[in-house]
């Protein structure tokens, strides 16, 4: 059911302010200008579905969410996403950039939410089958960076609520590695605390290399 | 996370037109009239975050709803109901009944669909963690008797359709067979062709036999 054809899958995975967003979308302009065929997307994507599963989970009058239940609806919503906009550009052969995939589960809900890698790659398992990534860059950045960075763009300084957002994201951090660990085949870390301009070469260049 | 006390969870299963409904409403009664104290419940049971889940699930107008999606959606509305209503009730010792559970998605999605019995275990083992029934009361039927007194309570005949529902349910009926073989220890099978009165005798014999 879940074949890629001839395309190419490629995931981009980073904690918060590693500027993923910003270099995905030149990386997406500078493959085009080389003449791939490439879409940009990330979950939910604008697939009806995925996008009404997406709203139950960031309601903020469900405050009773189980942790469990929140993690099943990103496994269905990414399902969604997969069969109607991700396999079909990769079955007509296109290269797909995806922003954030099935590791930013295992990353967040598995590990730093404290549910299990291993339980949560299991649900997302059945969401993807056989659909991994081809390649997956993950930018890489101290926590304490990527926050000051969210917050000079928000002109704010560091309080205590961004505090234990930091332990958080220590601990997403932590996640993100033991994933690599286990899937060291397909992932290429970027080291994001360089200037943006290197950090958009190094991952073209890891992109081409690829490809 | 999910434990269950010392209440009794009770699940009952089985194929359309076997008269789970009739009989587990009455159940419910005797048992109570017997001084026990018992809820009725059915998923999404109310629970307003399964609720949502559940109008995704059942909304007319997702044609492109693919399987794995909606079996992960009804793990997700399982696990909140699991965890908003059963397990309070099995934490304050009551005992529950509840109208389908885990099994009907094995049977359904798993066989019947052709997912895989294993592969929906799995996503569903996720939700419900270590909290599977005490007790399980399948009513047992065959598909074309259950069609039937569904028809007769319509006032009309089988008709072609009918006949391609009729394999479907062959394979739910094998599903759960397949099913109980896996969980012989807590399954109690129930002839759900013979007179209701009777039905409901050795339901409730069951029941207490396990209490």
């Amino acid at each position: 059911m879940a074949t890629k054809g001839t395309g190419r899958f490629i995931t981009v995975e980073g904690g918060d302010g590693a500027g993923k967003s910003t270099v995905i979308a030149r990386l997406c302009d500078e493959l085009r200008a080389r003449g791939r065929d490439v879409i940009l997307t990330r979950e939910p994507g604008g697939i009806e579905i995925a996008e009404k599963i997406r709203s139950i989970i960031l309601d903020p009058e469900h405050v009773t969410m189980d942790k469990r239940t929140e993690a099943l609806l990103y496994a269905a919503a990414r399902r969604q996403h997969l069969v109607e906009k991700v396999l079909p550009a990769l079955a007509a052969g296109k290269l797909v950039l995806c922003d954030r995939f099935i590791d930013s589960s295992l990353a967040y809900q598995g590990y730093a939410r404290g549910l299990g890698i291993d339980e949560v790659f299991a649900i997302n398992r059945f969401a993807v089958e056989d659909c991994m990534p081809d390649l997956t860059l993950f930018f890489d950045v101290r926590p304490e960076v990527g926050l000051a960075r969210i917050n000079a763009t928000k002109g704010r300084e560091v309080n205590r609520l961004d505090m234990e957002d930091l332990r958080f994201h220590e601990k997403v951090r932590e996640g993100y590695r033991l994933v690599m660990e286990r899937f060291p085949e397909r992932f290429v870390v970027i080291d994001a605390e360089q200037p943006m301009e290197r950090v958009f070469e190094e991952a073209l260049a890891a992109l081409e290399a690829r490809l």
